[in-house]
């Protein structure tokens, strides 16, 4: 950081992702410096190898950028944790030269997963229309751009923010068939100190299980609902080890710092052969159900002065 | 208790009950005043009266006295809590005036309870015997012992303890079917210090549940099994209110100074409307089934620790 | 029964109890023989034995005869089952001669729990009287009428039904404590034809647990909440054997021919090392919480028909 | 299918993906049509539009293609059913035109994906070399093959099958750094017959929860583990709706046509809002625990025979 004061986030570039959108949500280009990377885990790894202090990575349901690899990364190696959550809706732009109109597009470039997500409107809006498969997201822009030859394509779905980057034009906007889906994303650190709570947080961990019945999974989820802690995302990955065994990562609803996730964790402590914290952080998406009566933390604090008292003699 | 300091105990008299015998193995007549009632919820209310500092009452398995009304007296009213147990075995003596011969024995005044625990070896070894009915188990041992005239039967079934009090012989002893059959008192009191954990403990509560639906029940369990305490005794009693609910009297298995105990109890307070603590004391049964790895004291201190680690913002 | 076609009912007498009045909502005497018996034992063992068509016991909140004798009984020996149950409300009658007054009370017999029950009655209307205690809540009523000498007491609490045996008169009526109290009696049989659903029937079932542990509890009421099945009494008892396991006497909602019990049954039957039935019959008080949502038999045939298209490769 | 009778596959092509390699676990180029498409959900949509009988999709672990959107596109719109799975492991290898050396390697191409399952292996023997992204792992092979002038790299990680249809050589082969990983595929068709049991099958699903409620998912997991099922694979994926709740995609242990797994889905049925069944067919791995006592075929129509019996009045 020698003469730059500014804080370094790691990102799935180039510029104009859906990665790079969530980060300005974040901070502006002025008071960070943008470290953009080829994929994921290099995005993850250079916090670990000290190369930046943050990374803004896909956590769910990414239109880019591998969310399998990126709950991998972070499951094992060099502990980091979660500090903030972003959600970036899923929106594309048929993007193209000026001058270009709809009727001159035959060829459209595209990633995979960006095509999928704008079938309906294409196949209502230009029937007939030849996928040219793509990188990622952003490359059909930068070859749009960075000649006036002609491509193998005459068009691109990109993301919204990719217009900006490169002088090209919109031909049409939110053209994604659904018009609700969004990529949570998540911006990644060194442990140090845990956000505050703000009374709508969510906590993310992963634990393996001593077997695989299906008790041993009940087991530890009764961990989370007898202290009332709701879940919002759970994924089992295989561990690889001799035993088939599996892990789950998971995201919980609360704080670290509120007793009923405390408690929880405490009770997975005990009964999970492993167990990581990832992180408390606050939700960006409403908590759909309230915490359940008798989980509040005065309720916690009433039970545990009753029983300090129960062990003092004073039944009541 | 002017010029006599000895502790006063109640319990379901008069001299050779069973209940006596429970009283003997906890203190002798030298040592104690010992106060004879005549039922069980009498006892119980000499303590709450301040006639006695203790009472001795069957809860479990009793031949006589009532357990159900020792259970529905101790759960409302003035707190009380059990500071001890103890295990006396169901074993009859069949008696009658010296002189008397089994052939004499044509009519037996007995307790129903009684007559019931010793139907096979009455049947094998007097058969066409005629039952007389008695009021309690000591009763007959009185009357016989009253006077010299005839009386409507010629023998009692009468608890062993009971010979040396009243100028009877046995005809014979062990007459009870099972030789295993033992009931359970216990020693109630005020409450003050709780008896200090041995290691091998019992615990007593009661508790009210919000509905009476399945999940309520389960759910109230959970708060134990999630803590790996163990039930050795459950009873559900109606509460008598309008709604029809079940309060559930129970004994679990370690001591309220355990953490696992402990944090049972603060769920158990969390979730349930109504949560009695009866205390806790040395079982005087062996457990069968160890403490379950991951709940002994000292899990509970390394998993409170990590967790207050984690809010530091250590993760690991 | 020889010239005697009628039914022949074994209960706790003599005439005049709780349990005749609980039998005489069943049947009039004109229509059945009633065999009193001297304890509970002996009227159940009086069915198994042949000398009886059906035995009427008291199975829950008795204030005479033991309800732990009678589970007991019924859970071992040659199967019976539950064919009806009927409340009988817990009153009492303060009886005496005829012109015998209040004030000339000095002394009451009456059956321990019998004056448990009236305590406070007694305290505010008759302070200073004295206990004399009875055999039974009858014994009284036929000492004072059979006889006109003195006696050492004035008057006796008895079942409000006994007063028309004996030519006794209500000093005062309705003295219990609690105008709520009820006593629980069944009318037990042979197996034969099960009584037929009326949806709103209760079963009893007794359960063996493979381990003392708190799961092996869970495990087996999961069987009963999974399909839906409310609880509405649970006891544990100890089996007796060497590995200090407990049997668990319960009463659930609803009837062995719905699905949802049929299918906890066979659940049960699955996972415990033993499980008796002990009848389907109507339930007298009224249900509190009604069949949940997805358990109605309407559901079960659904659920199964839609299993019968899968295994048929009719995926939908 | 005029002329050519063979069952046509789609698939992640071209030629020499992993998911080729899966393909031809199930049926060589001879006796099957093999139709490459760009992406997974186009593979899929392919069989529901009548242009392919089967298509194969990677659904844990890939390294190519979207599991997330083949789940969720198998998830929702016309029913499809799984019929066998394949593992292929993941293992890459260093390709080059004829003539080069390990020396000549300065700049390698590699999907992000290959790159990181190499890193490793790459930082010890190459240390220094450049990662040039590729579109797909088999787009740098044809590059290589396609022409003889210069790239912008002169190597490649592919898939080992990858090899043989481009005329490439191998440097190293099994670079990646992990000997274990595989990625499971699936064969996927409409519904029609269901694979007949093998004794070690696997059943996949997905089940509506409703609510986001810790109980929930707890409420529904039971209904597989009071049958004894276990789960091997649960991944929760937000349904899109207005209230923000989940669906779990779930693999479980053993087949639509074995007892226990038939009630599972019909506990399912009565208590999820919605139910997808995806497909039984034969587990490639080994199932790690086995099936539980007391959850066998056997067990079951034991069970149902006893309950049928007590139903007709055979009370045992």
């Amino acid at each position: 950081m020698t003469g730059d004061e500014r804080p370094r986030y790691a990102y799935l570039g180039p510029a104009g992702t859906f990665t790079e959108a969530a980060l300005r949500q974040v901070v502006g280009p002025d008071e960070a410096a943008y470290l953009p990377q080829v994929d994921v885990v290099s995005a993850i790894e250079a916090v670990r190898h000290g190369e930046a202090e943050f990374a803004v990575v896909a956590i769910e349901n990414s239109v880019e950028g591998g969310v399998t690899a990126v709950l991998d990364t972070l499951a094992t190696g060099d502990p980091l944790v979660i500090q903030r959550e972003m959600l970036v809706p899923v929106s594309f732009t048929l993007a193209a030269r000026p001058g270009t109109t709809m009727a001159d597009v035959a060829r459209i470039s595209a990633h995979p997963h960006a095509w999928a997500q704008c079938r309906r409107w294409l196949r209502a809006n230009l029937p007939g229309v030849v996928h040219v498969p793509a990188t990622s997201n952003t490359a059909p822009a930068a070859l749009l751009a960075g000649t006036d030859e002609k491509l193998a394509f005459d068009a691109a779905l990109i993301p919204p923010a990719a217009l900006e980057h490169y002088a090209l034009e919109a031909l049409a906007t939110d053209v994604a068939d659904s018009s609700r889906a969004v990529t949570r994303f998540v911006v990644v650190g060194t442990p140090g100190e845990v956000p505050p709570p703000t009374g709508a947080d969510k906590t993310t961990l992963v634990v393996h299980l001593p077997s695989n019945q299906a008790g041993a999974l009940m087991e530890m989820l009764e961990q989370l609902s007898t202290r009332g802690v709701n879940l919002s995302r759970i994924e089992s990955r295989p561990i690889g080890d001799a035993l088939g065994r599996y892990s789950f990562s998971m995201d919980v609803e609360g704080h670290i710092a509120e007793e009923r996730v405390a408690e929880a964790f405490m009770g997975l402590h005990r009964v999970c052969p492993h167990v990581r914290f990832m992180g408390s952080y606050p939700r960006v998406d409403e908590p759909h159900d309230g915490v359940r009566p008798g989980t509040l933390d005065a309720d916690f604090h009433a039970a545990r002065a009753w029983v300090t008292a129960l062990r003092e003699g004073q039944a009541t």
